[in-house]
């Protein structure tokens, strides 16, 4: 190659990260505690491949118009399109509508892996990230569902986050009944009525008046186009996204505060036959959590609805209640980590039967920011080898044997492996890989049947008590001579005692 | 929906496949064992996304005809292409120039992780696979290229395959040499030979002569082109592919051997330059390959060539020598499960300094099926969850609140979550769920504050001995009454028994 080809520059695209040794410690920590806790309550792993027919996927992510937005498809040689799954929800219900005949029923399985969305990337939004999923499928009672909030309760005390969370449960039926009663029934009116409810956090109660009515202008003069309903309509929808709210006196998440909620709620769903489905599984689903003794971390709250489309019953969201600071320097509650819900239509796709399932997803990289934040997330960069250094290039074979023995020894340990001969680069580098120590044979101590073994942990220590350079060199803070036979058990005890 | 819409096939696309509950914990078993091994080696772990800019990651798949071939991908919003990582290095060529500044210099990582290749799927061959690579980027000398060996060494024998392997090593630049003193330069006639070597163990060296010059007819009749050399070209390559046959009396492997095989390919270099480096550094290797105690399982053999482009000194191979049977009913060597070489221009794509680097890959699955047919691959199914049956419906609370204590005691439990009533329904799905037990409350233990527990595994072992039915019915096998308030204590009692 006589002409210099051109440099490429080294970047990822947009929406992609890297992973550091802390990270991948301390997010295989936190997964390995949430495995324990799925899998004591029954669930069963499973792994799917990353890709799907996009057929088989369907298309049930929030806010996407146009065709295959939201995810990265691309078509197979055959003319066949295939896409990276965007969650593990829609690929479980292909393998379990594959897999009928053998799985046990009800299926009760965990999932972990990162998913996909071909979306415009932003602070904290990346286009990969990972996901934590349980799910019940062939499961039609709201026990299945009860399961699913207490464990997630039990994962967010697992994880540290005790008394600093809550887990806020809804049913999609009851909304659908107070709907039918404002004669409300056609799909696409349901999801802005649904839009309009989720903005509730955002806006308060009186925005989403104007976005169920005439349209809401923002600070920035921005319209955004409403529902269209009547005050007629608007009202019973509004006392619905009201009925959570607790009576003077009344404890928030108290067992007074549930029954007087589920009250609230069967008095606004009419003659609903689904409303009322709807609010005897959330009776049943508070029967069980209080039974479990969950009562208070899992509440009811009707103004949660979740974006995804599948749901069809009682959907649940985990929320951390601490403040954090935003970028706009105000306190906001952290919010949501994850959440899920009932989706009895998605397998139904693949069969003529109908088949429940309920499930929840932990977002893990937002989890684990959260886990950050409150000082939860335990682990810290790895500690480093047991550097030799090489004082003479002609002898790496004496000093790759003694790296052989150390690691013999199960002890993590290198040979300096850079071109540099200079001594205070090669201890700089060990520094660098937070080594514990470097072993050091020049021409002398080979003659003398000995090494030198400097301890970089004590040695930083007495190097910041010692401010004289000659001092120093003369101390040679943290570095001692052993035999060259003894080099492993001398490392073993300074490591012991480190 | 009054129309009921077509159903959809549950499949996956060709090339992917589901990881069930014991491979998954079987493959996490053997990454855990390969991790142990990367890591007292000195090597830190590092993660990169799953997508790369297509120029980033540059074309170095072998037998890639067609542009883009063998890679999936698809165009970003701003046009430019992004491709699905292919293997583990190209990323990690991009992720050490772009992080150039920061890293400790040798970079020493390692990575674990899915890539993905868009070729025809065959028979244990995949679209989606795993690989565990190794890598020192920024090493220079030829003891980080031994260090790769012997670590795959280390890696074979903690997995159980002791006397089982070879390290096969050889280098390209001697083989540049050979192919410079014969005359052929072109990089085009270059891989031609290359491929024509990589067949010497399916046509053996008469075949190889064959595709060297005018070309080859297998039996079916099918002629595969030659590299069109003459015989004075052809002669010494096939000495070359010849050098490593050990001399009678020679065992293979021993230093003897090594020394033996150094020499022949020292006399094959004519005055090459690139030819002597090469035939150095493999000494080089061999010393430090001997002094650490690992000759024998590393060995030097000429006839490894590797088949990706990237690689300029050094490459390895892992090769399993114990034999299976193939398809054809044949008896064969197992064969390859991974290797690796130096790669020193990789990275330079990204920088006007040269950047030497060496790793390993190691291909999972593939290592996985070899550990299975060794019997070295431990782990099985899960063991099941208590399930706590529903002998009626409006007792659940109780039964949740039965499940909450066993959980609470870190015992794996469930309350059954299906719709049957049928009480041997239940029982065969916590068979099916390798259950250790069931509990039983119907009214009647009710009223006398029991519970049953029923033994599924003293159950199996006791019914297989009763022929009787009605025998069985009366001998209840493994059921027994405790205190309802026992029920704990009686579990953990039971499974310690186990």
């Amino acid at each position: 190659m006589s002409e210099k080809p051109k440099l490429i520059t080294p970047r990822l695209p947009r929406g992609f990260e890297d992973r550091t040794p802390g990270d991948i410690a301390a997010i295989g920590a936190m997964i390995d505690k949430i495995r324990t806790v799925y899998e004591r309550y029954g669930f069963d792993p499973v792994e799917t491949p990353f890709f799907e027919y996009t057929e088989t996927l369907g298309k049930f992510l929030p806010d996407t118009d146009r065709p295959n937005a939201g995810v990265f498809s691309l078509q197979d040689d055959d003319e066949q399109w295939m896409s990276l799954r965007y969650d593990l929800t829609a690929p479980l219900a292909r393998y379990f509508a594959e897999n009928f005949e053998t799985l046990p029923k009800p299926y009760r399985s965990y999932r972990q892996g990162y998913v996909f969305r071909n979306e415009k990337p932003g602070p904290g939004r990346f286009r990969q990230f990972m996901q934590f999923d349980a799910d019940s499928v062939g499961a039609t009672g709201p026990e299945a569902d009860a399961e699913m909030c207490m464990m997630m309760a039990d994962v967010m005390d697992t994880l540290g986050l005790a008394g600093q969370y809550v887990v806020r449960v809804n049913n999609r039926k009851v909304l659908d009944g107070v709907l039918a009663t404002a004669g409300i029934i056609g799909d696409e009116q349901k999801l802005t009525v649904l839009r309009a409810i989720d903005k509730l956090d955002k806006f308060g109660p009186e925005g989403v008046r104007l976005l169920l009515g005439a349209g809401r202008k923002d600070e920035s003069g921005d319209f955004t186009k409403g529902a269209g309903l009547t005050d007629a309509q608007i009202e019973p929808i509004l006392a619905y996204v009201d009925s959570g709210t607790p009576a003077p006196g009344v404890e928030k998440g108290s067992n007074a505060h549930v029954v007087a909620t589920i009250n609230n709620l069967a008095g606004l769903i009419g003659g609903s036959e689904t409303g009322l489905a709807g609010v005897q599984e959330l009776a049943a689903i508070f029967g069980l959590v209080s039974a479990a003794g969950f009562g208070g971390r899992v509440i009811l709250d009707p103004s949660v609805v979740r974006g995804l489309e599948y749901y069809t019953g009682p959907v649940f969201e985990i929320e951390l209640t601490f403040t954090v600071r935003n970028e706009k320097g105000q306190d906001v509650v952290f919010g949501s980590v994850g959440g899920g819900g009932r989706y009895d239509g998605l397998v139904s796709r693949f069969r003529r039967e109908p088949v429940p399932a309920t499930g929840i997803s932990i977002g893990v990289s937002r989890l684990a920011n959260a886990l950050k934040l409150t000082g939860n997330l335990g682990a810290t960069e790895p500690a480093g080898p047991v550097v030799v250094l090489v004082m003479d290039k002609d002898q790496t074979p004496r000093y790759q044997t003694m790296v052989s023995e150390l690691r013999k020894a199960g002890i993590r340990a290198e040979m300096f492996l850079g071109s540099s001969k200079n001594f205070g680069k090669q201890v700089a580098y060990a520094d660098k890989r937070n080594s514990p120590a470097v072993i050091i044979e020049g021409s002398q101590e080979r003659e003398q049947g000995i090494v030198q073994i400097k301890d970089l942990v004590a040695g930083k220590q007495a190097a910041a008590a010692i401010t004289d350079n000659a001092e120093w060199k003369a101390a040679r803070p943290g570095q001692f001579e052993v035999k060259r036979e003894e080099l492993v058990a001398a490392v073993q005890k300074l490591l012991s005692e480190q």
